[in-house]
């Protein structure tokens, strides 16, 4: 078992075979994970939140269901949660245009440029950013559909555990969202561990 | 004025200028209309299900507001509205894999062939269908987030007009369903019209 710290405001990639299972945890307090993942070879079929919620007619997988490809396969089963169980697979991942829309004009860090880097480093390289999961995200909806970020329902020590049920690539970006409540009261971007569970 | 009438099942891709209206309606009672929308020149900025949920903190558009683009550029403004506003932005486009998961295992028409299908009809290749705006497409969401199809609130005559904000191509796909009640409780897949306005 091999774990990664992946640093507050910072992402990475993974490689899983078919059968491995990942563990991505909150060492260091509320904190939402975005996280994409591809099917291997190529990276044409991917984690779809569409698919997802049109495959399992729910807004998002509960322990025992899985999440699923465009080409409505199961990518990974959510295979324990000890957190509350809350999980958005609505809102788009933060990009410079977020940050500008919301009154930071300077350059931030930023969910979309963290998954190209992480490919990167694995020399994978991705046509367009698809709708994230964003694990420990707490967005409520209102009876009008409304949706409001609310700080994470998940506390220290919280973690997923996916299966991977193809050979893919999984990317996590720690958010570095620090002007919404998006990742805790505080508004501090948090570190998220990673640890490799190898096959059941 | 011209109008376009889209046939049951199939899909039809327009060129608007920003400042155009078009007006996608129901001259044959309840039906959703799977719509798509790309900036032109190229294909590269698209009508984003996740980007519009973020910029306008809701789960879809009403009066006034706009649908927003990938790169959160308001991309079409839902002018008006005379159906009881019921639109779904959650779920996937139908594909072959929908159809043979319902139990019909022989090829089956479906919105994702008709994208396809109406871009090329315009010399344009798309590398991946976006997750899709599902006009009078009526999904209930329970309070643990099930997500159920039922029959649309729109009924025959109902029709949305949508403004283009910059130079796009719409594409309109009259979803094939006929297994669910997507279209209706008589799962009868059926016409939708579209009306080129002009601009205002």
């Amino acid at each position: 078992m091999t774990t990664t710290i992946v640093a507050a405001g910072h992402g990475k990639a993974f490689r899983l075979a078919a059968g491995e299972r990942i563990r991505l945890g909150l060492p260091d307090g509320p904190q939402v994970a975005d996280m994409f993942a591809f099917a291997l070879p190529g990276l044409g079929e991917r984690l779809s939140t569409e698919h997802t919620r049109s495959c399992l007619t729910r807004l998002a997988p509960v322990v025992g269901e899985a999440f699923y490809s465009s080409r409505r396969r199961p990518m990974l089963t959510l295979v324990e949660d000890t957190s509350p169980g809350t999980h958005d697979l609505l809102l788009s991942a933060c990009d410079q245009a977020r940050y500008t829309l919301l009154g930071h004009a300077a350059a931030h860090r930023k969910c979309v440029a963290n998954v190209v880097v992480a490919l990167g480093e694995l020399g994978l390289t991705l046509a367009a950013i698809p709708s994230p999961v964003n694990l420990f995200e707490n967005v409520a909806i209102g009876p009008d559909g409304a949706l409001t970020i609310e700080p994470p329902r998940a506390s220290r020590g919280d973690a997923v555990t996916l299966e991977a049920l193809m050979d893919l690539v999984l990317v996590v970006s720690a958010c570095p969202m620090d002007i919404m409540p998006t990742n805790g009261e505080d508004r501090r971007p948090k570190p998220v561990s990673v640890e490799r569970l190898g096959a059941r």
